[in-house]
């Protein structure tokens, strides 16, 4: 429902609607619209860690580089079933910028995602993958705002943004960053 | 109201009662929350066009790189004026992914700041100051996928993001599109 109709359109009515239950019973569960938001937002995050994507079918990658191209590519809205949860995370930023609760909850992923990241960029350095001298948290929240970029940019124009040419983006702002 | 409680918090009610108006008077004007939404975005484009920021106060930039760097830190929220404005757009995103309309006109939006980009980007080429090589929309949709990023990450971590870092990231991403 969310990646249908939004955030606005999403009503604990029309949720028990949807499951053919009655409003109490999920309010037994959700006490408001906000629980039920944090709990769908939770769901995710786990659904998109298990999910095998198409950049996770090909051999598993090797080296610090590689490792972090594949996890921008996961990021991205490649397939149908990414743009639908991409149009979720991205339809949850107005929510979240709304309630501190929310919006605590997604600093603290996209910290951890940063530091994975960083992680992933200090050993490219080490490899001599990516040069040398700068911030391993610098290159990983350089990379990190690209591909949220990428990814409004892709929901709003998808004809635009197949995904060849978003894979083709990603791999142009690499080679920026392994040039210095 | 959109940059405090975001589009949730967004009813006629509330911003009749804001105006000292009634909601009969608001309606006849705006008959939906819709359509004031579309208005109060198309105001907010405006404004932002015409406010002398941060970055336009220096001196004003010559040739294509350095013109274009002054575009995207114009996206930036390098002060509070500039945060609130973000929120609003970053706020507006999943109500326009819901609604074709507005799905629309952000798309017009974006596809246009792109074009200008693309512009600038055709004229750092032909004066030397990026490498030749690579089209133009793509440096420009690179571009802003990296800004409209860095604000969702400046929005939701502030403390880590201060204006001088998020300035320095976008100063990277640049040297990396300059070296190739």
């Amino acid at each position: 429902m969310l990646a249908d109709r939004g955030f606005g359109g999403l009503t604990l009515r029309a949720v028990a609607a949807e499951m053919g239950a009655s409003t109490g019973l999920l309010t037994h569960y959700f006490p408001n619209k906000r629980a039920l938001v944090a709990h769908a937002l939770e769901v995710l995050d786990r659904r998109t860690a298990a999910r095998p994507r198409p950049a996770a079918e090909s051999t598993a990658p090797a080296g610090g580089l590689p490792m972090l191209r594949a996890v921008l590519l996961d990021v991205l809205p490649l397939d149908a079933a990414g743009a639908a949860d991409n149009r979720i995370w991205v339809g949850s930023w107005g929510a979240a910028l709304a309630d501190d609760g929310l919006a605590g909850e997604h600093a603290g992923r996209y910290r951890r995602s940063r530091e994975r990241m960083a992680e992933l960029a200090a050993e490219a350095q080490r490899l001599g993958e990516l040069p040398p001298g700068r911030a391993p948290e610098d290159v990983a929240a350089a990379a990190q705002s690209f591909v949220l970029g990428l990814v409004v940019q892709a929901l709003f124009a998808p004809e635009e943004f197949p995904a060849e040419r978003q894979i083709a983006l990603l791999d142009g702002y690499l080679a920026g960053v392994a040039a210095g």
